[in-house]
């Protein structure tokens, strides 16, 4: 294991590069029977394709996932699903100036350390490119949690310095904006302020927050693997995501316990708050939500809740200085086709990488019960 | 494996209750050869024991630690190194009225949920003093650390809305006051803050700050263990953590790409910035390190810096709505002996967990590379 | 992880010397609502302590088992079950004089070579009492297959030269003798020539076999995680076993594809051979088992069959040519208190690490199914 | 994880089903800077490749293989290698009639179990083409071993009865016929009896022996992941496969322990017998290798030794009882391109199976002792 592989029953292990023959992900854990296509699939990598409006890269390539193995006659086998996108649009001329400088914000300088070498274009392993085989195994992690009427929505809540209230939320516009926020005023002056850092060479980074509803409470385990520890790695595992926070998040640290408690209530039909769970013919539930769906590790039944923060990206045409790979004092001008903010694209990769986590946590909590394990075996 | 291993070649296994007999850690996976006493973890242990100040609880344990195996002749043997702490302090009676209410805030709902039913004494295995197996393991690693000359320093930043800035920073005060934090003015209106919200049977949160230098480049894997994503579950899968955020945070997401870049220079010898590596006689280094010392997922050889949040103590002295494990509302007023605020205590919990993720790191990279492959087994 | 845990979900880690303070388990994973206590762990211990009969060592110890954790009001929780046992008969007298010479047929030499150095008091973490570890689990996972009505049985088919031919397997004998064979003419026989060898400073070894009924067919994965596959690693990971075999092992190399292939029956009501599952009121049986009960690597619903081929206890008392530790010539005599024959003591290890080999495939493949997700979580 | 992967830090991850469209590995935790071409590893697919002889399946398939990522100008860059052959000859209408049966000795029955249905087209997962992964993955770690200077040796040493003893080996004549035997006499009359076999629609099995030399002493763990318990699992995973033994094997049963120890020797230079390590100028040595190069778990320098027990091809043209898919009992007549005797092309992948788990351990080692953590970071 060399950090390709996430997740322990439903486990995932990506590999490709950005300019070898492809991208790809190998899936082994998920259970027998899942209807799956290509289609799933594909309409997953659709949503972080570049080309997609004037605020991504005019990198263009089609992305087009081939089902290698793991589904017989349109239904998952419970062996390995193997997942292949080729790459189209190498473009290798493109990089030949940076294989010998170290470009600022990249892990060109890290790479160079930790294996002696690297390949050198377009950022190899590093690339964005690296995220395909995280949204196909999460369209797949999706497609299961489906089963199980468990949906995930992801967005961009801030774009640069703009941001979008929690009041003024509009999940509906999520869909009506290239830039996926909740709210379309918001999105266009994001979208001008995206346009005059293009003119000025420069990028900007925001905020994605995801959120989940209809999960079973007792998600997660109670010490390391955690479900917002878990969550935490899985998203902060993503290039460029530099924080992640659950419910209130980092809002705590000037919070009283008075406050950010969440109090629990019953009724016998749920008429308000976040429905918890239910018990003896009663709903048992939160009428806030601070702690963003997990109690002590685990889902406590009300709506998961994450953000992250993302960085600017790193590839900008402004001249900056750097070192070379003879460790000389250098300018560097990036030129070649880069996203101006990566928020809109990563919105599914980070939707993909908590999918997976999801899937993964709801099948080892099935083992947590001795009436649980009876129940699977048929056995009083 | 249920969560309570973590790592991969320097793997802790914790276990143990708040009122159960003890607590405990297996460590299989240190190097053999490593000089290691009980008081080397004893002096950690006692930097989280409780007791320690006006602000934290009345509970008085000694923590003793055992070593039970794993060590012979003051130096590890390569096998597991098995530690034990007995439970001293355990008076059941404080805790029999909670067990039949789900205490906001706590894992009482969601371990019920999960497992069927719950140990109620203190928490059980969802008691902070789970946390002693984490430390415990942390001296371990903090011990192999030191010996190649990496140094972990965690403080308090923050305490409710009292936060130190970095331009205020006297790290030399850290253990002047019971707080931990960077700078005794601070710390003092802090304690008074506290002081009031004891009055007002309240409690507050805080952020913590661990910094690490003398990092080589390169640790941490290019995709699912980055170092920041690994860093991302030790430290969130810490109980009452809530965020967690590397270099600038989530302060990235309203900065520029020419902002945020650290831009590389080198000189003949390093006179400024953050020495990141030396390479053919001459030093690179970044005058700026927002990237907190990690690019690309790996260690840039500049210091590492990371943040958590804390939220409030859950368990206040304040009456609080709940339900009982009918589902039946109910009030809670939590007696006890309870922390107003974990964060003094929780500093050395977090850099314990960075120091096991960093022992774990340093040991899977050794074999990153063939050259190095070869040097171990002295092959030309 | 340096390779003292075994499993995944139901997962074991196991540390401690024979001459430090004690020896012990941690599993992690095991299902809440198990009855355990410590009598349940105890009888299995019992079975493996030394002093039994005349055949075994007269180190005098009562290996008493400590519950740490995990067990609450007679139940697991599903949190860590740690388990204890503290070493008393430690004589460390008796080792002193093979601080500096490695032992013929143990692992002084290589454990030497590995960590640069080791604990020379009576083989330390590679001494016959690191299988405590095993068989307290081994009970513990005992209790859950007990719950699903699996049963295990474990005997010596074979002592030195003396093997029990399966038409003379009387089971019910296996109890009367001190040799745990299944035939007590055969166990008088071999008890003999343990009598001559033991007058001749000399030792012998033995098989172990094993097998196991009432197994769900399904159990195990089609590739590296085959059924078949885990035990063995799970049996010769047993100090002393060099060879593994199920069914009708090394004897399939001579024997053709008409008589190897078990042919499949079905009747309405099972009236002979070994029923391998029922499906539409008809029982599917095989007449034969010379698969031992695995087909593809996972159980087909027959009896389980498994054999270990066990060394001669390495340490005795004729003197043997040997080299020190600084290589020079020189002979070794060892004295002390050595099992003659290890197998009887060794009988309930092998049924140990089988019993948790299928308490883990057991958790494992409750989700290979999406049928069986859709039961637990009780969807449609 | 569902079994389809294995190792730790040299982590391969097979998938593919026989008519699929093709069959791969993902490699994670090579390490960088190996030299690595697709000549590498088609020279070892070409092994197994069908219809090599008179003995094989006629099944025509180039079996190709295509290195999709983690290679870069020639060597490996540290990132998931991943490889990938198509399949050609997919014939699934040869295939139709089995759909509706259980084929005896094949894993059709307990697939169907597991999974609740299965891919019927040739065995799917279950095919012998599912070893094409583990030989690709095979030849990228022998291609490490290589810069190591291990060697490794598999033969069949037994084909149906027809077994060659040591006293008869030629190492040099494995190579000479088609069934890989170590001597062209017994190869001969393996072969006459093999024509005899295909004539009656019959088939056999054997015993595939492997050898390696050049190992440094202490690979493997000393409890779970001792190497003989690790090359165990690794061997016994392969299909077929139902005994693994180490050394003398199951012949220690029967042996004294004065006989089956192997005494130490050393001399200034090493002048006879199997050289285990040197020290202070002198060569340890052992004249006799009962142990088959493992002690307590760990190599010791000497040769390592392990058989393996193939069992028949279960797939024979001989007409057999069976069942189908609604337990009505039915005959089986099995037409199709079946090898009378699978050993010789699995010799190769027995020596794969070896190399892969040597390689992982190989790289565990290195963490094994502070000085070489010491060493590998340049620490005094």
């Amino acid at each position: 294991m060399s950090g390709s592989s996430f997740g322990t029953l439903f486990r995932i292990t990506t590999w490709g590069e950005s300019h070898g023959p492809g991208i790809g992900v190998v899936i082994d854990g998920c259970p027998a029977g899942l209807p799956l296509s290509e289609q799933d699939i594909q309409a997953f990598l659709d949503r972080r394709r570049p080309g997609q409006s004037k605020y991504t890269t005019k990198r263009n390539e089609s992305d087009s996932v081939e089902i290698l193995s793991g589904v017989f006659e349109g239904r998952t086998t419970g062996t390995p699903i193997s997942l292949l996108v080729r790459n189209q649009d190498q473009r290798s001329r493109d990089y030949g100036t940076i294989a010998s400088l170290f470009r600022p914000g990249h892990a060109d300088y890290t790479f160079d350390r930790k294996y002696g070498f690297r390949d050198y274009r377009g950022g190899g392993r590093s690339s964005g490119r690296e995220t395909i085989g995280r949204v196909a195994a999460g369209a797949v992690a999706s497609r299961l949690l489906k089963e199980l009427g468990i949906t995930i929505l992801a967005y961009a809540k801030a774009i640069g310095p703009f941001t979008v209230e929690e009041a003024d939320y509009h999940y509906a516009e999520i869909k009506e904006n290239s830039l996926y926020m909740p709210n379309n005023t918001v999105a266009e002056q994001a979208g001008n302020y995206i346009s005059s850092l293009m003119e000025a060479k420069d990028s900007c980074g925001g905020i994605i927050e995801c959120i989940a509803d209809g999960l079973p409470a007792g998600l997660g385990d109670p010490v390391f693997d955690k479900l917002d520890a878990l969550l935490a790695q899985a998203v902060m595992s993503i290039g460029a995501v530099k924080g992640v926070e659950i419910g209130d998040g980092f809002r705590v640290s000037a919070s009283a316990g008075s406050e950010n408690n969440d109090s629990f209530f019953s009724e016998p039909n749920c008429t308000g708050g976040t429905a918890a769970g239910t018990d003896e013919g009663r709903t048992i539930f939160k009428k806030t939500n601070h702690a963003g769906g997990i109690l002590g590790g685990m889902s406590d039944g009300s709506r998961l809740i994450l953000r992250a923060a993302v960085k600017p990206t790193p590839s900008i045409a402004k001249t900056q200085q750097t070192v070379d790979i003879h460790a000389e004092n250098t300018e560097i001008t990036i030129h070649g086709r880069h996203d101006p903010v990566i928020v809109p694209r990563a919105v599914v990769v980070v939707e993909s990488m908590i999918a997976v986590t999801l899937a993964d946590l709801l099948l080892k909590n099935m083992t947590s019960r001795l009436d649980l394990v009876k129940k699977v075996y048929d056995r009083p």
